[in-house]
């Protein structure tokens, strides 16, 4: 069932498909490891190329620069999930490419991601697809409103979705998001939303992370509060749910999953979406694990064993967007843990970096 | 008292001389901050080039190249004490030099060193300096054998000392240390090697991590523990003793002191040295502390607030020397971190990489 592997050495080369925050991050702990990290990244500024001996700057499609990256590197991951289909294929041809492909194709459509699920009997928001007007009233008659219409690619932050509210939202809204394939999910009255990262190892271990609650500020991730105020038995609950995912896709690596809790007696969980990749709702890992989600992601794609994701103490991560970073250093005291990606310049809704702020219990 | 300083922007370049592991870690550290390094290392094949942005291979003595170094950096700092003094006025008069030239001039003498502590009322053991072999038999008849005849300068991981047991040693031990200025050390029968890692900030701030109990295998460092096996009350005062040294130095960073722990019905410490830098037996903060020592040093290189040195969890770090590296990954598990240094080579006495394993209270 897992996939036959060897170990990486020490020395080894890991192929990074991303020079962004999370590729440095992954980076940096690939260096820890004794690991030679080489970025692949068509951004000749990404922050990355800062932290590893190997970079190339070239466009994802860009067949010729794929196969003489691959020839460079021992095994290949990635910090995003829109890795062309074509690339992903390509680049599995030539070395092992952790997580898969098919984790690569399935979280980037929100339908194919929703039917996985599904299949898995994963518990998730009530969706239909829609490929027409004509769909999207027979989806609003059977799923009511509100509802949330979204793209089914490429949405990110808030981007690519609308909220349905009255019938008459429909044609204005399906205007707007076409000719992208839609699909229409039902909206939940939720409570919190929490996130679990979880790993796999090569050799079939599941790790999961604590439960983080997540809140957002204009669709951007503000913080995530370890641990989640749910009621007990909803994070183990969660953490199942999460193993089961990783198991189904026959992953190697660390995966999040964006949960909507809701509350009532009878607390539930729906899974939002899944990311195959180090998650930014796991950052406070960094702070309160022997191992955290990076170390955990790049000892996966090596095919070394899992750390213990066990959590030393209670922590809150915030990010700090833009100009937020300006907090720094004055902002910073000695329960803080701040983590800068090196980016010159702060623009508006750009992730700059973030704090890890224990509570400490005195 | 305290040096005026402004805090580094993040974004700012810190300059690290030597390349080794000690300052591969530094620059990893650094780079959470969001700074980027510039390591000054003779050696084309430093293992710290790999994880930064910018390097300057030449010799320390290179005035020119000190010079070009100087100005493409907003803050100086070392991985090893053995800084020629000429390189460190140079370097100081062009930047900020942090630690001070004072604290490498002082802890590359043995003689300096001990003078220097015995002047604060810093226990060290008893010791005369020794220009000439009849300087030796009057010390020798002083302090009684056995005793440890040593060079002042440059020795490190046992090199450059000889032990006398009797009368009969001196002469031969002389003539194979000289001609280097000597120092005769009082035997010490400890019963531990205890360190601490202590920082003082740019503002005045001292924090120190918690002792750690070293043992070393044919002279080199093997495991620390911590906590340390000694008597309640000898860790506070080791700290107390560490404290006392980097506020007398007006010292900015980390720095390592090591004491010897003598038993008996009223334990006492001696120093046996100070290293004014990063220290091996402090790689366990790394596992363990939400601030390690790296990040600390380069905290208080920066001007940044110090972190909390407090620590999470019981801890062994213990170094892979040579061929010891082998163990990687197959000996690892989920309680250990490892930290590879990216050496090509696995030469015989070379310090290839660390673990850090936590022990759970399960």
């Amino acid at each position: 069932m897992t996939e036959n592997t060897v170990a990486l050495r020490p020395g080894s080369t890991i192929g990074i498909l991303g020079g962004g925050q999370l590729g440095r991050m992954l980076a940096l702990a690939g260096a820890k490891l004794g690991f030679k990290s080489h970025i692949f990244c068509p951004d000749e500024n990404s922050p990355a190329f800062d932290v590893t001996p190997f970079k190339t700057v070239a466009a994802y499609e860009d067949e010729d620069a794929l196969r003489a990256f691959a020839a460079q590197v021992d095994v290949i991951t990635y910090e995003f999930e829109n890795v062309p289909a074509a690339t992903a294929e390509l680049l599995a041809s030539l070395k092992p490419l952790r997580p898969g492909a098919n984790a690569l194709a399935i979280s980037q459509d929100r339908l194919a991601e929703k039917s996985f699920l599904a299949s898995k009997n994963i518990p998730v928001a009530p969706y239909r697809a829609v490929h027409s007007l004509e769909d999207l009233e027979r989806a609003i008659g059977e799923l009511g409103l509100p509802a949330v219409l979204k793209t089914t690619r490429l949405g990110y932050d808030g981007k690519g979705q609308r909220v349905l509210r009255e019938p008459a939202d429909a044609e204005a809204a399906f205007a707007e998001l076409q000719p992208h394939p839609l699909v229409l999910e039902a909206f939940v009255p939720f409570e919190k939303e929490i996130s679990v990262v979880v790993a796999r190892g090569a050799d079939g271990q599941v790790r999961a992370f604590d439960a983080a609650e997540n809140v957002h500020r204009h669709h951007i991730l503000h913080t995530s509060t370890v641990p989640a105020s749910i009621p007990p038995g909803v994070d183990k609950h969660a953490a199942m749910l999460a193993k089961v995912i990783v198991v189904a896709l026959d992953y190697v690596g660390v995966l999040g999953v964006e949960f909507f809790a809701i509350g009532g007696e009878k607390p539930s969980l729906l899974v939002n979406e899944i990311a195959p990749r180090v998650h930014n709702s796991g950052h406070w890992t960094e702070a309160v694990c022997l191992t955290d989600q990076f170390e955990q992601h790049m000892r996966a794609v090596a095919g070394w064993p899992l750390g213990d994701p066990r959590r030393y103490a209670d922590v809150v991560m915030q990010n700090l967007i833009g100009d937020e970073i300006d907090i720094v250093p004055s902002g910073i005291d000695g329960n803080t843990q701040p983590h800068l990606y090196g980016k010159a310049e702060a623009r508006p809704g750009r992730k700059m970096g973030h704090v890890n702020r224990i509570v400490r219990a005195e």
